[in-house]
């Protein structure tokens, strides 16, 4: 017989979550924790609804979830499995895990889960400071985009995304970002998904095989491999992306992000851009460009996107508004090259596509645009992120010392955090997230099996309060260094 | 020597829309006119551009638009030359083209184009009546949503979408259309492109062959080519979609509307509904279900959905808000069966997906559902819609008389006009544009070739002011049969 030896809190009917995600939300605590031990059998759905006097369709979709995110094994007429944790997951690295990092590679990637705890000293890695958006005035533009005399704003758009808007940000990124181009060649977009999604069915039939750094951003490798392509991983270097192993995979397109590289922060020098623009050019191949926060840059000069250097006839360029103003407007955009426009426009035509992005939001940010509102939003920002990116990089080296080295700083809302330490990266995440601190292990961004003696974080600093900084960081070290640890270390 | 024969008014540097675009749209013109003759060479882009005192870009950019979409050839080393125009596009049918029509399968089929102009009579297919949407109330919503305090509703939320939305939507689903679902089954997503493609990739695997509506919605089948399944155009009778058809297609999916069939406005009996579940049920097979405007019923009572017949666990259930409320918030959704609501998870978790579409909107839509206000706005805009279509049928019936067929009246936006005419559809659709009369041909519907004798046309009802529907009607009846078009017939 299985008996559950399992303490649950009561799961209630009445809070805002459902209660299976209550559930799911326990026992996914209960295995990280190891309360639930690896291999050991679940009790079956039934017999479980019944001890917690729950429906088995609650118990039901709580074991699915799990299972989905790797969690539990379901096996065929035999019930639940705790499984072993999938190694991508909490890469845990090390000398001891060698011979086994190297055999998983069927596993797709996770990321690290979304949680939405609350954390004392919050380090999330790409939190903007709202505290200071512009509240009133966007409210007033978008009153004045919201009005009966202007109702047709309603209807559906231009399916390439308003004009108007298009015009600001072709006018903004050759300003800004030293970009090449007309508003013909902006095309805007709900989500970087969507856009990655249409560069793939734009290149159809010209396109197999796409290179992505490695380590990088997962949601572009995913969405490559979702539409079909072979997706080859490029080594990062200290200086970015090794162009001749680009030339080595024999992809048709490859997809970097050099003016600040995720998530190791290289700034990729003139000489590879030119290099990697001369691969292009030589095998009629695209790059992709994400330069998803250029702007924020706190010592020395901005850097110039890629895609400006010459002429920009290779370079499908990404950008969007997540990162200098707010995520939840919704608003992307990309640059084609000139070849390309008469293909996404056939595309768009003859698939009847509409714009994704809400006209009344593309409105109002034209308006906020043209009147030089964005381009003070962003300075203030890049002051108010450089303060706070200052005040971390102080306080890890004043608190850490020799124990800690520093990677990726100078620009953007995170840093990478490298430390020597007993512990696996799972354990220290947890360990920190009992003090009340969030920090990410950076494991989730190598896209094949790699094994490390250290351990590397994502630490934040956009979104958490500057008075927070320092104590956090303080708080981290003496979570990891002042018990066993330490005297392990 | 080619001589430009072609007289174009002159572009405009300072217009709205680029030089390009200007010149692209009067070749158009020009080509569907027939001032341009088909098999025509086109000039080269250099001397066109300097005959036009433009730059080769622009010439060069009007063209590949051109190719794009059909209107002209690129032949390599010889130049640009008048294409015959796509049947698909401009589907003129008739005895005379049988032999001919029934060759075009490889050209992929176009929808008409996207036309801008001001029509003094606007029959427009699919516009809501924007002039009595609740602007000061929406206002006022979303700057309660849009403050200091809420700060965080900035920043990226829940990826399946808000869960206090899910809730509204879900509980409206089970009220106003039957529908069997939990927050939890429901998705959302920012186009109906963008959740079909999820749905795809949903059920990779297990499907390769889709079923869609025959005549029906061009981006459904577009969609699922786009992501590489097979799709099987499966005849609509008038009782809606063949059922035996799906079964001899031996398709894995099959995507229908059977609230308001797209575009003949067919209401499935409930034999046939029962028909198609139970295919689902033996084959285990999927239902997507597209209830694009199921609350809009003039006559007779609202259909509630076919997912809410056998408890939905075989129906992908397709929803939003562009015909209920407004297209320009761009906030769609779906309803999953239970047991893909873990694969949703997984994919979410593993991709790093984002949610698509804004924040701020969906939050002002659920204090906007909350409190009652969208159950009042649909009831106001049916008694509207419904005033405008009687006063359109009365009008067709009083002007037409015998001429005219009404096809898929009593619901929706649109119903289907049927005459005999010797002349196109395509000529048809030239002169009443001429005339200010928007209307448009039903040919692009059909997603085989087809032939037919009779001439078809969708007459929009929604947008127009009530005062010019009578006119209106009279306006085309006059075009069409006051002349040389009312003797030949």
């Amino acid at each position: 017989m299985y008996k559950v030896t399992l303490s649950l809190s009561k799961l209630d009917p009445d809070a805002k979550a459902p209660q299976y995600a209550q559930l799911y939300e326990q026992l996914k605590l209960a295995i990280t924790d190891g309360e639930l031990a690896e291999h050991m059998r679940m009790p079956s759905i039934r017999s479980f609804a019944g001890t917690l006097g729950v429906s088995t369709t609650t118990v039901e979709l709580a074991y699915s979830q799990l299972v989905a995110e790797g969690f539990l094994d379901s096996r065929p007429k035999r019930g639940y499995y705790v499984q072993k944790l999938p190694e991508p997951y909490w890469q845990t690295g090390g000398s001891e895990q060698d011979g086994e990092a190297a055999t998983i590679t069927s596993i797709p990637r996770a990321a690290p889960m979304r949680d939405n705890l609350a954390y004392r000293y919050d380090f999330h890695l790409s939190k903007n400071d709202l505290e200071v958006f512009p509240f009133a005035l966007w409210r007033r533009l978008s009153n004045q985009v919201l009005r009966q005399d202007h109702q047709d704003l309603l209807f559906y758009g231009d399916p390439q995304g308003e004009y108007g808007l298009r015009v600001q940000i072709s006018q903004y990124l050759r300003q800004f970002r030293g970009c090449v181009c007309t508003p013909e060649q902006v095309v805007i977009g709900s989500s970087q998904h969507q856009l990655l999604t249409l560069i793939c069915h734009l290149l159809k039939g010209q396109l197999l095989h796409i290179g992505v750094e490695n380590p990088g951003y997962l949601l572009h490798a995913e969405t490559f491999r979702q539409q079909g392509l072979h997706v080859c991983p490029i080594p990062v270097q200290d200086n970015g992306i090794q162009v001749e192993e680009v030339y080595a995979a024999h992809v048709q397109a490859v997809c970097v992000s050099p003016s600040h590289q995720y998530p190791r922060g290289i700034v990729m020098p003139i000489a590879k851009r030119l290099q990697l623009l001369e691969w292009a050019e030589r095998v009629k191949g695209y790059i992709i460009e994400d330069d998803y926060d250029g702007e924020f840059r706190y010592h020395g000069r901005v850097i110039p996107s890629l895609q400006g250097l010459q002429g920009g006839h290779r370079v499908i360029y990404l950008g969007g508004f997540s990162q200098v103003l707010a995520p939840s407007l919704c608003i992307h955009y990309m640059v084609l090259p000139p070849d390309l426009i008469g293909v996404y426009q056939q595309m768009e035509h003859q698939m009847l596509l509409e714009q994704s992005a809400s006209r009344i939001h593309q409105c109002t940010l034209q308006l906020f645009m043209e009147r030089g509102h964005l381009e003070k939003h962003i300075r203030k920002m890049r002051k108010r992120y450089g303060l706070k990116h200052d005040l971390l990089i102080q306080s890890i080296q004043a608190v850490f010392g020799e124990k800690a080295v520093i990677i990726g700083k100078d620009a953007g809302f995170h840093i990478l955090l490298r430390i020597e330490h007993p512990l696996s990266e799972h354990e220290l995440v947890l360990r920190a997230r009992e003090a009340g601190v969030r920090v990410a292990s950076a494991a989730h961004t190598w896209l094949t099996p790699t094994s490390y003696s250290y351990r590397e974080f994502f630490i934040g600093f956009g979104g958490i309060e500057q008075e927070r900084i320092e104590p956090g960081i303080k708080r981290l070290y003496d979570i990891w260094y002042s018990d066993q640890g330490e005297a392990r270390a």
